[in-house]
């Protein structure tokens, strides 16, 4: 049973924006990369074409709170956990932490994305297939604080 | 005195991904781009050097909620809200609409940003300028549900 | 018979970067706005899948020239000029201009793009289908200098 | 002395497109970024503020011919190489291939910079510093081809 995954990426020049800093609209990026990792760790990807009809996860909601700013080729870690587990939705926390030097949070992120199959011209909220559901479980509630 | 600002774009091809649908991200470059359209609206822009030290306003909270998907050369209709005036911090809701034929509210997002001051090295959370804050008020409450 | 299409875009913040300029890849979906836009004037959509096996129009060839840096708020107008027309590839001439103030050239582009029929799982190039290539002809060579 | 680098990425659901591709637009990011790895890889940083007035390098030209597509999740590598180096300008070729599994050459790009120093409100065409011009070198012609 898998709650969390942990990424370092550098900050790229086409990131930041006039102010010298990252963009804002990127940390959304940086937790979708994160989630995504994180199917792969368990063998599968977001595209789930092995199912009929296909399923993917569409974001339903998404939000950031920035604490500190982030720069051109500094270290960013992303550590997602598992905030919920329900049988379509899941719920992830992102913790973003700079680790150019000592670790220090910078922001903090929530993405919810709900589990849909896919049939010409329509998409609806299904099940998340077991085969995948069984392997993620909540992180433990210290973890989420 | 204002409270809200409106904006259409047409969505490019550039902005979508393999979904077939806008990426979720760029909702947040939206808000931004109303936002700073209410600001050029009121004679500002939110790159404010004619102050000394020059004020900007990075945000500290973003969020969005998805309701329906968003395609290629669709129009959307960004509708911008004051949503929470503060000394230091202002709170927009945006409500976003597909207006490509019967308009239809498809997302909704909030964004904060905070007012600080840029000297070398330094970011300070200040008092939004008089000239600025005295043109801003909340939206009626009946426009923010 | 049409060679060209302009438009005019306002700078936003997400494109700009830590140089305080625009980050050069952007201009490079200004190009492809300005053409999907001389497709719409056109009557057609980039996406034509009113034909079977739809039709696509893939990039084979992209390049920029950057003379003066462009930055936020700026009002940049991008010309498309039609450089060339063959049978399955359209080459596109873009002049762009910042005309905030008196318009000054400040980069070109060029990008080819070659007609594909999409069937599942291969490309293949094709014939620009009479309908479409019949309303296009290269720009007068003067234009083009 | 350099003159080649070479930096391996993963494609994020983000940097495709709705024909389910990379769009091609990126592939200039990509290019950006193994050529400010190359200069990390020397001890330097695209940002030079060790100098004064500080240097940067803006790009003059870039170009790139798309040969096969890419898709989300597939393995990219990204080859730099000097293809000629002037007192003020270095002018790199890009090869790009898809590594996910027999490597196949996808595309090639070109990115032309000049080396400028920042004074307020002016940029200037200077000469790349010795301690960085002396550890750049052109590739051997035939890595080239």
């Amino acid at each position: 049973m898998a709650y969390e995954f942990k990424v370092t990426r550098r900050i790229e020049f086409s990131e930041t924006d006039m102010a010298g800093i990252v963009h804002f609209s990127n940390f959304f990026r940086f937790m979708e990369m994160a989630e995504h990792g994180f199917y792969r760790a368990l063998g599968y990807s977001v595209i789930m074409d092995q199912f009929d009809p296909p399923l993917g996860f569409p974001r339903v909601h998404a939000e950031c709170d920035y604490r500190k700013p982030l720069r051109f080729e500094e270290l960013l870690e992303i550590h997602l956990l598992v905030k919920e587990k329900r049988p379509r939705v899941l719920t992830y926390l992102f913790k973003f932490r700079n680790v150019t030097a000592e670790p220090v949070e910078i922001a903090r992120g929530i993405l919810a994305v709900v589990c849909v199959s896919h049939t010409p011209g329509k998409m609806e909220a299904v099940s998340i297939p077991p085969e995948l559901a069984s392997q993620i479980e909540a992180a433990p509630a210290e973890m989420l604080i």
